[in-house]
């Protein structure tokens, strides 16, 4: 139980708030949390799951004396909030925010950042399909990776503290240059869930095979697509807009590839196919070597319990 | 403990045959139950973990005397062994298999089958990303959907008896017409299986993106399609050169919708990835709804245990 900060506010009460919330509890890693939602209903539902130590009825209210504020709302949704709590913010205080996209986040909230204040952007890399302020659970970042981007001249301390705090909620913390980690998660995560998105949605429109059979037999491959794009619809179309350039980057490659192995197909080419299949395999044993996942028949989320 | 045949032969050792093996002997379905892989190794693994209650050296020997003869080698091998096997099947007995596209099998295995003899098709929609012997487990087809795609003129008593076994190992069982099973195959697993493939292809090609980031990044969304991607690369090849047409007919949908994606992110237009993606939201409902997964954090596969 070591205390990192005395007041740390939460403005956007979904997913990975709730978790972070959970998890510094978990570690007695700030004196108090505060927490702020745009929805009425969302407010009530976090006060009634006893989530945040004190639930405030604005912006403005939540972010006053805290020591830390980290931005939890879509990534179109950072600079309008930046902008209203500016004012209220506390000299020496950090700002961070937990956004998918990097670089756009800088720029919508950089600009509203009062001198005197530290702006430490950060992404940690979890989640879950489920969204709301009921889905969190103190595990979710557990040795999971959170990055973090600072902007040139970042204060040496401030970073000091925001490591502990991700640290104590049981993250690994490394540094990433904004530009950098765009396309990386461009590649990690991005592309990856309009693809899921496009595929599900393909199956929803084939009238041949009806709905039910599609449910039915998702038992391969396709159950895990569906897993995907089950995610928050918000938080991916501001991921898309916010990381324009690189997706669409990606997904030109991805097309590329695709449309070459669909070429082997149609001429009959297996060993093209064959030879393809097997340098993929390798990509997941070093994702196993590297304990990002497990080999077990759980796939390492048995520990991901509530 | 309802025996259903006297001996059963599981040509093919793989992880589906070693699987149907455990769950055979889990529920005492059959007598004894012989096995044979092509690959020395294979057989002496076998031998070692105690796979089948007799390794035979040839697949003459082991389909000798066998009430059912279940192929369980890619989808390409199926018609050598058929051919091969054809003169020794007893009379009355039944063949079957377990490869995930039906047509082409149809095709391939129908013509060796002598007469007095039934052939009955089945795909069981059961698997992980693991292959070879060792990767077996008896509760594989727990809960899961098992496919007969019997030919017309079918003996129904032959018919019960397959589907007494796949029940027995702890499958639902459903019929299905061959051309409409390999279309719904090509939606939920076969054209899901290459779009995971072209993506950790696309990521490994990447040379700005070193493999290491990729790998250590992977929490969100490619950890799952790397999973997909580390499938057997015989087995899938053999299924899209096989189910080429219905694969390409699903693979020209899927690249329409990602097109259209991708312009809506291009031109900015939010609305459209919004609605896209709130639409596949109820599809993930529906599977869990239909039980086809759990929404748990464990997404149901801690029951998945050897």
């Amino acid at each position: 139980m070591t205390q990192i900060y005395d007041r740390v506010a939460l403005i956007g009460l979904g997913l990975i708030a709730s978790s972070m919330f959970w998890a510094i509890k978990r570690g007695g890693l700030a004196g108090e949390v505060t927490g702020y939602a745009r929805s009425a209903q969302t407010r009530e539902t976090a006060r009634k799951i006893g989530l945040c130590d004190r639930i405030c009825e604005s912006a403005e209210e939540a972010v006053k004396d805290a020591d830390l504020v980290v931005l939890c709302v879509p990534v179109g949704a950072m600079g309008g909030v930046a902008e209203q709590i500016a004012p209220y913010l506390k000299p020496g205080a950090t700002v961070s925010d937990v956004g998918s996209v990097k670089a756009a986040v800088i720029q919508a909230v950089g600009p509203h950042i009062p001198e005197g204040v530290h702006f430490i952007p950060a992404h940690p890399l979890a989640g879950t399909e489920h969204s709301g302020p009921e889905s969190g659970f103190a595990t979710l970042f557990d040795n999971r990776w959170c990055l973090l981007v600072p902007v040139p001249g970042t204060d040496p301390a401030a970073m000091e503290h925001l490591r502990a705090l991700w640290e104590g909620c049981g993250a690994h913390v490394d540094e990433m240059e904004a530009e950098h980690h765009d396309l990386v998660l461009a590649v990690t995560s991005h592309a990856p869930h309009l693809i899921a998105y496009t595929m599900v949605g393909v199956a929803d429109d084939l009238r041949r095979v009806t709905d039910s059979e599609v449910i039915k037999y998702s038992a391969a491959g396709f159950r895990d697509f569906t897993r995907i794009a089950a995610s928050d619809p918000t938080m991916w179309r501001d991921v898309f807009l916010t990381n324009k350039d690189a997706t669409l980057e990606i997904l030109g490659r991805f097309t590329e590839e695709l449309f070459a192995l669909q070429r082997a197909i149609r001429m009959g080419d297996g060993e093209h196919l064959f030879d393809y299949f097997t340098r993929t395999r390798a990509i997941r044993r070093g994702i196993i070597e590297a304990g990002q996942d497990t080999d077990a028949p759980d796939f390492g989320r048995g520990k991901v319990a509530r």
